[in-house]
């Protein structure tokens, strides 16, 4: 069992022991939490992330309306302290069975009928415990693949494996849910890491090498990064490794690198744990067009979708607040054009690689 | 450069060859293939997938409907050649930027101008010179981990790397895209394979080191099997392993066994490289639910698109002719319930593996 495993452990029977000494000091036991709600999540201008903010919510047990809910929650508590002990995983899928199955056969009624039920529960929980579900033995999904000068310790059964993310060949090495419990990074030796949107250009740069010749670490969320992947960036952020960002110019990009920079609304709850504001943006960007001229040739028309967003994008503080950002987004609502990093693949399929080492010479960035 | 590299570079020099030959003896062009349309898809009872008929398709240079598209070929054609020469791989969407880029450059008009106009063109060839896009460098979306006791020989660059997949820990191994070219699968000590649906059952068998007790090799296509891990488990049954199929009693669930197991119509033209035909189900099936009391109280309600799902499915000859499977299809349009395979973590975490032995032990599979 890890550290972080005890520590979740223990907190969920703190959690515990509070309910009892309520109870038998005569009131009625009460479960805290922060609220979630949209108007209790602010982006902190200071730190560079979404976060929660100080409303507090309440659930307790001799209440009409909360009285289920406090029980329900004490359920998820307890079977989450349940996998931790056993030191076995599931998924918020699993757990709703797990609840579905034990409740019926003591209580006789279907007390969560719906996963939708349970989930914002464990939410609840995370937040309250100051844990992770990751640390209470619940997977998220996983997406995302690795390439670098870097190796990871991992843990299977009794053994300790190590991983050379060096010498993973076309595939690279699957970001898992958990990068935090039973798991090292060690040998990091590259100098940066570069994240990129699709997995076709990461397969692309990782054939060239590009991250060997360059030193540093190749990343794709494949799309939306995972929690697992955002939490493994925040983590080579700690390092101290600059972070690059590589998407699309276009609505569902910039969506992808403004989640991994600022977080998401959400995991507000997680915001600290996952959100990296030293992101850079490395392109493509709309003024690539001045600087490659064969990218006008490559243009395609931008979805409604696209330009709804841009327009949207234009009202956050944290973007409004950038010339530079302002100017890409007014370009592609003028021009009605978006670019993909795709398109760098026209003159030759290894042009891309130059791109990236002119863009990082030349420290040429959005913020 | 792979021997089967230099199959379809051959190939297409061969098809070159044939064009300037026409041309000489003043002959229009032509380029042949088989026809992709639904009626020249069959499902051939003896072998067990879909594949293509004999229906052809003719494309004449000197033919004022057909020019462009036969122009249009000879371009997709050449720069696969280019591809494959340069040793360097990209996706088609890369294909389409090179043909947007040149095209544009020598005839001063945008020859594609959407990528749905090349991609049926990069079908045509593969049928037409009987290679799959991997073996022209067009890497397909991958999806799809394993974990097991076999070996990996892959290639980097001028590196030969080896790969144990019993030692890659919570993440397993990324099966990419190309399971063909510069890539051999060695020291495959397991018995059998074992298909599960989703990821987050594959990290539940994973973390118990089933696979390592049962010895056996566990593949996730992580939902419908992409073309990689299609071809990856015919390439396994090849070696002479059983393919067990484990996947939810629902729509989505049995059109995923079917897909690995009789392919797919978009995949008819490559039917015997990626059908397993000797797949066999697993689970979880409606007739568990007399041997395991439990799960009646773990059904949940079929959609509305299972139930449909259902209904079509009895009309396929392929499955109406199997007693099981039309009692199970029936059972769920009567019932209208169906069962996940995360039902089978109620008990127990572990309770999913104690199933998997028991199915294997007595031979328990549909068709």
């Amino acid at each position: 069992m890890a550290a972080s495993d005890v520590a979740s452990d223990k907190k969920i029977e703190d959690m515990g022991k509070g309910i009892v000494a309520d109870i038998k000091a005569g009131r009625s036991p009460k479960f805290i939490t922060l609220s979630r709600t949209r108007s209790n999540i602010q982006y902190d201008k200071k730190e560079g992330y979404l976060k929660l903010g100080k409303a507090k919510e309440e659930r307790t047990f001799l209440n009409y309306s909360q009285s289920k809910r406090f029980m329900q929650t004490v359920a998820v508590a307890a079977k989450c302290h349940k996998f931790v002990k056993e030191n076995l995983h599931t998924t918020i899928r699993g757990l709703f069975y797990q609840l579905k199955y034990s409740l019926g056969e003591d209580i006789d009624e279907n007390v969560f009928s719906e996963q939708s039920e349970s989930n914002p529960l464990i939410e609840d929980i995370e937040v309250a415990l100051e844990v992770k579900r990751e640390d209470l033995n619940l997977n998220a999904n996983r997406k995302g693949v690795l390439a670098g000068n870097m190796k990871v310790m991992d843990t299977f059964g009794k053994e300790r494996l190590e991983i050379d993310c060096a010498r993973q060949g076309r595939s690279g090495w699957a970001i898992p849910s958990d990068v935090d419990n039973d798991i090292e990074f060690v040998d990091i030796r590259a100098k940066y890491v570069l994240v990129v949107e699709k997995d076709a250009l990461w397969q692309r740069l990782n054939e060239d090498g590009l991250w060997k010749k360059e030193n540093f670490i190749l990343i794709t969320p494949q799309g939306q990064a995972a929690r697992g992947t955002r939490r493994l960036i925040r983590k080579l952020a700690d390092r101290g490794l600059p972070v690059y960002v590589f998407t699309d110019s276009d609505a569902w990009g910039w969506y992808i690198y403004w989640t991994i920079k600022t977080g998401s609304i959400n995991l507000a709850y997680i915001g600290s744990d996952v959100a990296t504001p030293e992101a850079k943006f490395i392109g493509v960007t709309m003024s690539d067009l001045d600087r490659y001229d064969f990218l006008n040739k490559m243009t395609i028309n931008a979805s409604e979708v696209d330009l709804k967003r841009a327009q949207e994008m234009l009202n956050y503080n944290w973007i409004s607040n950038s010339k530079e950002w302002v100017t890409e987004l007014e370009r592609m609502i003028k021009s009605k054009k978006k670019l993909e990093q795709d398109a760098l693949q026209g003159p030759r399929l290894t042009f891309v690689d130059d791109y990236i080492k002119d863009k990082i010479k030349n420290k040429d960035f959005l913020p």
